[in-house]
């Protein structure tokens, strides 16, 4: 299976990793507006550095991966689908919640698979999670808590492209409720400036806590920061009706130091890249799985439109400071 | 000092203890309205059982330990202020705001100690948080986050008079909240039955989740549930602008079995009776510092009514599905 | 039941207070070479004091209880056996063998419990390893790790008359051996001194690994050192057939503190009676269960004999650099 | 720097794809005595087979990897070293310390790198064990304790020429020693076969304990058992005059899940290919730097040699019962 990057930045050059490592899918061809980010990428790979319209025009290339910049996701998958390709494309589908529906809409119409990266789902630990639950090991879910804070906050510069926390930093949170716990009824947003007072001036939150809300009476928290000087913090915790799962983080070492000063072990590994490596290998293969074997494709555009609704619902909730019901017309479901 | 105990029951019994414990403090008459359990205890520590009349009128008697059921604690906190006593009373003041209101007002006529028994405040875990919060380990505190599960839910029967989970559970975990964040500006409850459908069918709920926001934009979070099949779950966690701070459960050993079924460790303590018992005695001790060296009362009158005015506003934002503001006509502060 | 204690020192305050705590027994005399110590004693339980030959002529007095010097006990319990009284002794019988030999004998001629202070027998972490061990939780025992090094070393002038690291402080090693794996076959003892050359000076070591073989093949290893900077350091690491198990440090709180330095929790509890103040509670209901509800004595003299006849054997290995059979004329077995 | 492998079972293919990982080294060649395990390696890697003399004889291979059986190590190491090649090769030298001396004087005269593959002085736990240790966060090192369980004993077809316990399995525990404490000056061992009754028919032990002194009283226990049912149990523990230092295992993942069962947390990694993948890596990495870079290689012939000699120490205090001094003609040193 050949595949094209669109992307060769930060986490394009992780997907080229990814697909270097499963055997079935060889990395063909890269493609990037900084024609020297691509040229470097190409080079450690003894890859061509291709246009994007020679790459939709080759059929040997059998699937894009879109790692380029968000503004471009929505655009790049009209045109993979156009161009019959299988389709990855990193989160989120697009800002905008009207235009993610359309590709949601174009998604239906697509017979080659199309997967979105929510990479946390394909976290060892979360993963787990998601099994015992499935398995009935805490019988039904009850309440459950999502805690993901980012070790410092973004240059405000990214911050006033960003769409805003909900939308930039929430989303992942939002898909791990709605991978554990399906969609929720309502959504209640309360957030606040605590970390940077630039991020409060750029019409943004940096601390913020969300209730969801299930029809059946489930409660889902998420708690984020963009600052929790230990690093990275990703945590979920899960409360069934015969017990409770946590996730807890991965840490540096094993090494614990006892001295007069108390007991002191490693922090939590620092950041998305060494927290989630291995879940980025694991979600390609998923992907590769779902073109070579027809399976199903775990993270669809749905669930990237999912997530995006309540965003924009935990957006409108905080700006109304009010309970906010999720309504199929936001997800197009 | 001498205590007169009303109550003898299963709380009762371990005050009784507690003032044993402490040399400064004697335990010298008991008084129930079950009077074969007055006799019991009355026989285990070789002390009199007394009428509450004659307790009071009694001027040997320096302090009254109420611990009676809820319906009580207010006619017995006026009595103990007109006697002339040091007051200790459990939690809390009463089911209505507007009488607990009147209590907070008589206390500050008082020119005894008066004292509330919320003993988490005394739990070694919690008070190392506060301590090192307040020397500024990790900096300006954010948020918090608060569980507090029960092993099982009681009885139906105890459900109905209980004033409902926010006033009867939650309320010493929005005296925690208000121990490491002080009060709140708003109140946002939610909550569900999905323990028992006959708590529901009592009116009450037995999941809940209440989010409070402060002034400063500090966010805390509170999560209760009636059952947790592993044990009580009591926990806290606190993200300061350095750090953070979680204060674990108790467990009943440090055995650690490892076999090809996984790691298994002991389980939390099994109730507050175990989980507590502690904390009882360190609580009657600051008690008897107030009372014997004149030192400040840590847990007040005031901190009763404002509990209670926590879990009024929660009660009120639950029914009607909408954040509620916290005001100082709710707290008469 | 009624008991008289010989010592008022350190060890004979906490015996004082177990005492007091089961129901089923009484503080009803102390006896002490030193008369302040017995008379404050006295006083803070509201008993009398008394020579220790008005105690051993008192019919009332059922029990004595022996926590003086060392170089005491063998008498005391001569004297106590001639007076047909329960005796419980703190360890060790007698720093010489042949006297213990002597002590093993007369015990079997009684017809009084009699019991031997190993208090980490009761300790419920070790308990519970050894519950889990007979009840065949991870199969056949293999090998035993004893992990216990004291805070901080004792005054030289201590281990001057201590009779050595083995006979003072690995005895109750020796015996937490024999407690979950019986005597074993051969003793192989190294030693070192690391902590405090005045240790050296005074001919005695600080820092020690004694190796133990079990004629069936299993093999246990303690490690003993005189300072742990982190506070008493008291575990236990067993592998069995079909899994390990570790009783792990009880800690001082449940606190844990996650900072830029890395995530700090609580040091051990400090030292032996904060670590095993419940296992002395425990431990003297075991000798009251044996006294009043004939029950088994869960620590008998003849393990205090086997306990010393082990620290003989390390003695006499570390002198002549080789492993040293263990003989039935050694434990008069 | 061109490297060519020699040996493609199941270690040859963890070195080979670590050879891929470092940009600077590149895998040009394989050979086996197997020619379907070569070809098949070769086609992963789109690479060649050659014969070992064609290797030896090509100018452009600049280092061999020798990962093939133990009895081929010295004869292949001695032609590396006719070759003018820089040698990685796996430990041991050989089972006959005779021959491993013989080595260790021909790797004196040869002026490329030679490196053994001690793995485990680069698992970032036991790294980060040796770094605090010499950056003094627990002051000077005292005892040291290093356990170390295979998952399951291997064949006993496979012990018949393992060369035995102390020389197949805990020669890297006694490499780790050696790391962290240099060399003792006595060996003591014990043994038994509690594990497989083959084991023991087959002359082997499958359960041991190892005791090493040092010169100057610091103090060294290795515990091997051939079976942990839970996993491969790979800890270090080390007693400094300032505190302890622990390296535990590593796990599966990081959830926890409490139930009425108690709570249960992952197993170790399974077995060296998990819990060593990323030592293997950073492993060769350190050869490239000592070819490329000309830093000092961190684990030497002499450290292979050391390593064998304390085994055969270890083999003659096991057979006679008795300590064992390690003198300078058992290492050539």
């Amino acid at each position: 299976m050949k595949v094209a990057l669109f992307g060769a930045g930060r986490i394009g050059k992780v997907h080229a990793a990814s697909i270097k490592t499963d055997p079935r899918s060889e990395l063909a061809a890269v493609t990037d507006v900084m024609p020297e980010a691509a040229q470097a990428l190409a080079r450690e790979h003894g890859i061509a550095v291709r246009s994007p319209d020679e790459i939709l025009a080759d059929p040997a290339i059998d699937a894009i991966l879109i790692a380029s910049s968000t503004n471009t996701h929505a655009d790049l998958i009209e045109a993979g689908v156009k161009a019959g390709k299988a389709i990855f494309c990193e989160k989120p589908i697009d800002l905008d919640l009207a235009r993610a529906l359309e590709i949601g809409r174009l998604a239906k119409t697509h017979d080659k698979p199309m997967m979105m990266g929510f990479n946390r789902r394909f976290d060892p630990n979360f993963a787990a999670v998601k099994a015992a639950l499935e398995a009935g090991e805490v019988g039904k879910g009850e309440m459950l808590a999502v805690t993901s804070y980012d070790p410092a906050p973004p240059p405000v510069s990214y911050i006033k492209v960003s769409g805003g926390l909900y939308r930039d930093m929430m989303i992942h949170d939002f898909d791990m409720c709605a991978f554990l716990f399906g969609m929720p009824k309502t959504v209640t947003a309360h957030g606040s400036c605590l970390v940077d007072p630039e991020i409060g001036a750029a019409g943004d939150i940096d601390t913020a806590v969300v209730v969801l809300t299930y029809a059946d009476g489930r409660i889902a928290t998420i708690r984020n920061s963009r600052r929790a000087p230990y690093g990275y913090d990703q945590r979920v915790e899960l409360l069934g009706s015969e017990g409770t799962l946590e996730a807890r983080n991965e840490i540096e070492n094993t090494v614990v130091k006892s001295t007069a000063a108390g007991t002191v072990s490693a922090k939590p590994v620092f950041f998305f890249l060494e927290r989630y490596m291995r879940a980025y290998a694991i979600e390609w293969s998923a992907f590769v799985d779902a073109c070579v074997e027809g399976k199903p494709v775990p993270a669809t555009v749905q669930d990237g439109v999912n997530a995006l609704a309540l965003a924009e619902a935990a957006n409108l909730s905080f700006r109304e400071g009010r309970p906010v019901e999720v309504t199929p017309a936001m997800t197009g479901a």
